[in-house]
């Protein structure tokens, strides 16, 4: 169904991520680098946590002129400027579209959402697969002409299940994941495998109300803000790196029921803002905190 | 497409929206008349305009057990209740579900997020018609299983279109008119047939930046914050009863294309909102002014 | 330095404060008291908690013309509606001005808030005292003409101080306190005597980072909106009925010290909110839940 | 009564606002410069608007080893980087303290924030005078221990009192001006004295309601959300510059005495924050927009 014309610009750039410990100098090395080998900068931010003594930063490039060829970069770069100045970096092609993988149990919501944006050509991505562990939104997936996958986990076969997954992704050569309101918790093994590249949406603002039934917890706790959280999944259940946060206004009026239909609104934006910020290549993460570039 | 499990309850209710002059005794009147008939109120709001001495209410109550038949409530009300009081009322059975008709172009955002709900049963409504000025959308409406209607729009043909248009709505037994993100101005004879039943998205902070282009006009004027607006359509352009708004930050980074990108999250929840505020017979509009209860 | 001309205007009014088991006619049996004794009502909210089958309303009427002597209303409604209905209920007269005492530590922004609202007339409210466990804001005290009293609070002293607090506070004819920012922990036994009259303001979002080095917490967990909660205050710390919340945006660039000066301004906000609700009593509280009507 | 204790901490820095056309290699050059003579840079932000190929950026460093003497920075770095650069730029030491002048009519609610944050030590600033066209303010001025002159305004006397006022200000040394709630339109004549010197907070969301009583037009458009907007004056009556902006819900519910009420608590917020980063040395205006460093 990708009938509607992309609303995104063709661009030929690469993009780096660096952070290293902080010293003077690092943004004119960097910059220079890039300047004497003609690569027209289009995007620069950079951040240095003082108190950590960290410098982040993320710079993208016209490949177009460069006067190192596009898959030598990385090797010039780690020799050149890198391992001098202990950087941890990653390069990234706007030419190689990144590969997701969507998880979903039966709320549809934040499927529909992502789907819609990926019809619309909102975003740089491919998803070649949509794994549930219920058949209910089959439908949704083959209406938009998506593979879907079921595997109904239990305790006896969550193990097993796991593995034919990580087979499954492989073979699609699935670059991150999307837990789409996906009711299971996934093993520590299996996140092991994309560190920092499962997205999950958690439908509180954590660390408020982690764990299940936070709509219940909230309202039984009265409180006037609901919210909703996403971040990375680590092996601590709603504890990993927070990617993106928003809140609405709730009252004494709201039901357990309102406020899971008024949820479903922020989940679906939180969720989709998070992936798209992912998919600019705009987050670093560092000590289970994350650097989210404008 | 419907396939997915409906998240509302069936209800078996009726409910009056009623707005009147002023007095004492008028909210002890109406419940009373409830009341007295073994009417369960489930739902009461009410609220006094007191520089314009006007009184609205919303109240909606069980119709098992009512003692007035629900085909003879409003001959009822009017001579018991209305009438002595000069009231303009409406009157609902959670049984009729409405019927909406989408108006799109070309921008699918809004169009996705409204059918996801519809297909998701979040609302109480029947979609049997998108109708459009351009062939763009006609893909999504299939995937969806809804009639699409291309009717393109020039000076010379406006007139006989509207007509054309106007017929299949009767036909199709048209309750309210959406206007997602449909790029066209609808004659004011054309809203005369839907009074307060045409709901538009305008993608600005109103009153601010009416007219064509608010996004380049919000990026010109240097704003720190955009917004979106739903609203009744009036003959007035972008000047008709204001529903709901919502808005989100922006700065100097921000580009006249990222205002849009952040614009559309803006647009489809601010008039998804609207759609459920009318879908619920919440809204009361005086004065070119709305009330809409909780 | 109450010199400045005040806002509000003057009123003759009574205001009730209900709440009691629901059941058909409630409504309908109130205001027909009020209508029947000729009190115009000027405001009326009400709330049925439909899970816990709870009515709640608060209601506003003119005493000038009304039938019943100001200071026989209680009994009258009493015997008349409160006893048969089962309810809880409260009365309060706009010739009646609260008085508050405020309790504060060593941070001004919060009393300085408040004194601004107070001086400009913008409350109906008497302040005759100031308490604090430091010196540190005498001259604030001071130059607002509000009498300063100084208590340090130590292990071993504080049964002691909270009684020789309780006194002054008797002897003040104190309605409610208000901690701005006061930095000690109050006694179960000191609360109790005032339930639901203690307002406190915490600088989190509330569940989210109870007690000490919210702030802190706050940026150690990498959350991307910081907030402030103010709540009535019980004997479980930071666990009383919340009356309001708002929050506000951060991001990797905030360190503690900027999170903290962007907390001031919430917690200022948040506070002096939850003190204008009370003020006009549109507050009440059922099973650590608040009921703030509009 | 500047007695309790400032919060913020001494620092020893130079800042630079420089912005000049785009080109290759501005930002190398710049820290290159800072780095070779010693400087260690605390603060770096930069923004490229690549619509009007401008470069903007705020750099802040230690003074303390830094090789050149305060006193030469800017002639160095006008000769080495500004003139072949084409850049236009200013330089701020942190040890001069900006003066600021308060100009307020009636309304105390943002003067009372300003002087709270005075004098809890929140800003590096001096706030040697208050002018004011009415003697309503001059009580809190008074216990503040500012000088408060009064300066009433007519038709008649506007050029020559302006003429004082410019006198006065010269007198005091003073470097902009903050508008708290001023009723009066300054001269183009006036303001020439003071580019981008001039805060005013306009008590809507502009471009909306600009001019006099927007609570009123608000109220009378039916908007559900109100707002306010801290700009630089320009001769153009608010239409300068937007530094920030805020906004508030409001419903049917809102009187426009309510939304009065509470549209101060947001003038008073959004003003001090525009206060605070023209304090900061953070904001920079290129064809009456800003960019706001965060």
């Amino acid at each position: 169904m990708k009938t509607i014309k992309p609303l995104r610009e063709k661009k030929n750039t690469a993009t780096l991520l660096i952070h290293c410990p902080d010293q003077q100098g690092i943004l004119a090395i960097v910059t220079e680098f890039l300047n004497q080998n003609k690569g027209n900068i289009i995007y620069l931010d950079q951040h240095v946590d003082r108190q950590e003594k960290i410098f982040y930063m993320r710079v993208e490039w016209e490949l177009k002129n460069f006067a190192i060829p596009t898959n030598k970069i990385g090797e010039y770069f780690e020799t050149l400027i890198a391992t001098p100045l202990q950087m941890t970096w990653r390069i990234y092609s706007s030419n190689t579209i990144p590969r997701m993988a969507l998880f979903v149990s039966k709320m549809p919501h934040c499927l529909f959402d992502i789907l819609a944006r990926y019809t619309a050509g909102e975003w740089d991505v491919e998803i070649p697969i949509i794994i549930s562990n219920h058949e209910t939104l089959r439908p949704v997936a083959e209406r938009f002409g998506i593979d879907f996958h079921y595997a109904p986990i239990t305790k006896e076969n969550k193990t097993e299940q796991e593995a034919s997954e990580l087979e499954l992704l492989q073979k699609n050569n699935i670059d991150f994941i999307v837990l789409a309101r996906y009711m299971q918790i996934l093993s520590g093994d299996f996140v092991d495998n994309f560190p920092n590249k499962v997205i999950n949406i958690h439908h509180s603002f954590l660390p408020a109300f982690a764990g299940a039934k936070p709509y219940h917890a909230a309202h039984e706790r009265g409180v006037k803000i609901i919210g909703a959280t996403s971040h990375y999944v680590t092996s601590d259940l709603d504890a990993g790196p927070i990617i993106y946060q928003d809140v609405t206004r709730c009252s004494h009026v709201d039901t357990v029921q309102s406020l899971i239909r008024k949820g479903r609104d922020l989940e679906k934006i939180v969720l989709s803002q998070a992936v798209y910020k992912h998919l600019q290549r705009k987050i670093l993460v560092f000590k289970n905190r994350t650097v989210v570039f404008n």
